[in-house]
């Protein structure tokens, strides 16, 4: 049974919980800008490429399910699941106008230590759907064969499952001793990283082949860069190498050790479009029907509006893994000092030569 | 759509949550009690009447779907979700020998302030089933339409929906002054609460006979009295009736008012095995196939095993009911003194005439 591939991520991957000032619920709004630039692709998508014939619908079915892998905490899942029923609803009276109303079931998918508690407490009363909470990583089996018509996954898969082993092994061609990402200065590096990414995929691809029905829908939002582009020349690159280096600044003031340092690296990859296509194509459960890339402005604007919101937003996301590797004891002191040292060098974001994009990817389930 | 009837418990009605020394999941010996003494019924309640081919199995159906509604925290919900997946696999190879083995999906139901993350991170890794949580009260639609095999509740319906609002109606013949359970003293108390129990059962029945394929099956196991039996003849409406005498106390000294006490009831009922099934009777939507009660030492042994015991077991059940009402401040000292008051008349349990008894049901949907 597929059941046995079940794996958990460590505890560090899931963001800040509760809904307090440094929760995730509190700083997620660069994920929020994402669900918006989005919500109009999705609905579109769902317009055009939803076919409700192709996956078996007649009047007798009346459930259509929908799964949001690595929602957190929201509210930004509650928006986007919203939309997408929606966009359903009306696709659907289109097919069928004389038919009963959809039900939609809601799968909220994220590790088991995301803070579930917080997710469930602020379901919307009034919410037109039956909700179940899917603990466990996504690169792995969560549901049961052709349980889903729509699968959904926002701002996640540039997470990858681990870092690879080599870029923290000093013995290793692709040790990343200075570096605390796949910053695209190291051949070997970056091709560890890529090689995680690729098989991280395929593990994603193939749990979510079994689990949608053959005609269903896949959309992916992830951060990746643009061709050609490397992370050390891209703003968010910059900002993670900014933190980095408060990591460094931490171990010559003795309050955590070098080679902490240098054994910490985060494990995100942002891949390019080809790359990604590239994967899915090998892959052959999925056939691409929009491959695009979100126009908006968040970064730009979250750049400049706000060094507050840009730290706690980091905090939000990243506060887990360095107190897993760190200790919680040394939290406070690497994230003030990164609050003061972004401040001291906010213009540099401005000299960015490029900037990350945001990969909008409409996949559906090949009927075999 | 069904799910507009969704609603919400309040906060008190779940246990204690996380795994701490006051936790539901330290403190649930007769719970699991319970659990275990029912392991063997509903072993032979599956073998003798879960017919695979009348819920319409067949080699292309891999998919089993269980529901616990009521789970709490764990670890009896898991203890009995492993119990029944051991039975039907074993009644799946009886029916077909030679077809897959099946997949199984578990839903965990219990309020959405029920603690789930304590849930998810205690759940098997080497699981063989799919897990997902199921935040909402069981007196409402939970899933879609036909998606359960087996459903299942352990020792929760004894809980009402809320408080007859008579019985704290200082106005009503009906007003509960001087006990803060059904003691089966006042009749107009008895008939309000046994009209409660009577409109939740049905709203429970309602929403299962919605959830239950044809021919699906439904344990329950709730707390009830034997025939003709008071609880103030038994020996828990007498550990009931102490805690009321705590609260009295407490009024005396000041730490809470008079009115206070006077408002708290117990969401409490224990029914008759002829109650019972005359509801489900005239509620239509099951049959019985098997009416029992269940045969165990737990409360005798509990009884004079522990005094410790029975304080710690009844504050992870009803602190959030005392904390809700009396406030979070005197919450310590009302246990407190429950302790030394339990202590100090602990032989009047063994003066008890009668005790209270374990129904155990095993119902079948109709099939319409």
């Amino acid at each position: 049974m597929a059941t046995e591939e079940i794996k958990e991520m460590p505890k560090s991957w899931a963001m800040v919980g509760g809904e307090g000032p440094q929760s995730y619920t509190q700083n997620s709004s660069y994920q929020k800008g994402v669900v918006d630039a989005s919500k109009e692709m999705v609905t579109e998508g769902i317009k055009d490429k939803l076919d409700f014939k192709s996956l078996g619908f007649d009047s007798s079915n009346d459930t259509f399910r929908i799964a949001d892998f690595g929602c957190s905490v929201g509210p930004n899942t509650f928006f986007a699941v919203e939309n997408i029923i929606k966009a359903v609803k009306y696709k659907h009276h289109a097919q069928f106008n004389n038919s009963p109303p959809l039900a939609f079931q809601v799968f909220f998918n994220d590790v088991p230590t995301n803070d579930f508690n917080t997710l469930f407490k602020t379901l919307h009363s009034n919410r037109k759907y039956f909700a179940a909470g899917l603990p466990g990583t996504f690169y792995g089996r969560l549901l049961p064969k052709s349980t889903l018509h729509f699968a959904y996954s926002s701002y996640c898969l540039q997470w990858l499952s681990k870092v690879p082993k080599e870029v923290v092994d000093s013995k290793s061609p692709a040790w990343n001793k200075g570096s605390i990402q796949c910053d695209g200065l190291k051949k070997e590096v970056t091709k560890a990283y890529s090689a995680q990414f690729q098989s991280d995929m395929n593990t994603f691809l193939n749990a979510r082949a079994q689990e949608i029905v053959g005609g269903g829908l896949m959309v992916i939002i992830m951060a990746g860069l643009p061709e050609g582009i490397f992370m050390s020349q891209a703003g968010v690159g910059m900002y993670y190498d900014l933190l980095g280096s408060c990591l460094v600044d931490m171990a010559k003031l003795g309050v955590i050790s070098e080679e902490k340092v240098d054994s910490f690296n985060l494990p995100l990859y942002y891949s390019s479009s080809t790359e990604i296509e590239e994967i899915i194509k090998v892959n052959g459960n999925f056939s691409i029907e929009i491959m695009d890339s979100l126009s908006h402005q968040i970064w730009q604007t979250s750049k400049k509006s706000n060094i507050k919101v840009s730290v706690s937003g980091g905090r939000a996301v990243f506060q887990g893994l360095v107190e897993e590797h760190f200790g919680s004891e040394v939290v406070e002191k690497i994230f003030e000092h990164f609050a003061k040292k972004l401040a001291d060098n906010f213009s540099i974001f401005d000299g960015a030569a490029h900037e990350h994009i945001d990969h909008f990817i409409l996949l559906r389930r090949n009927v075999n």
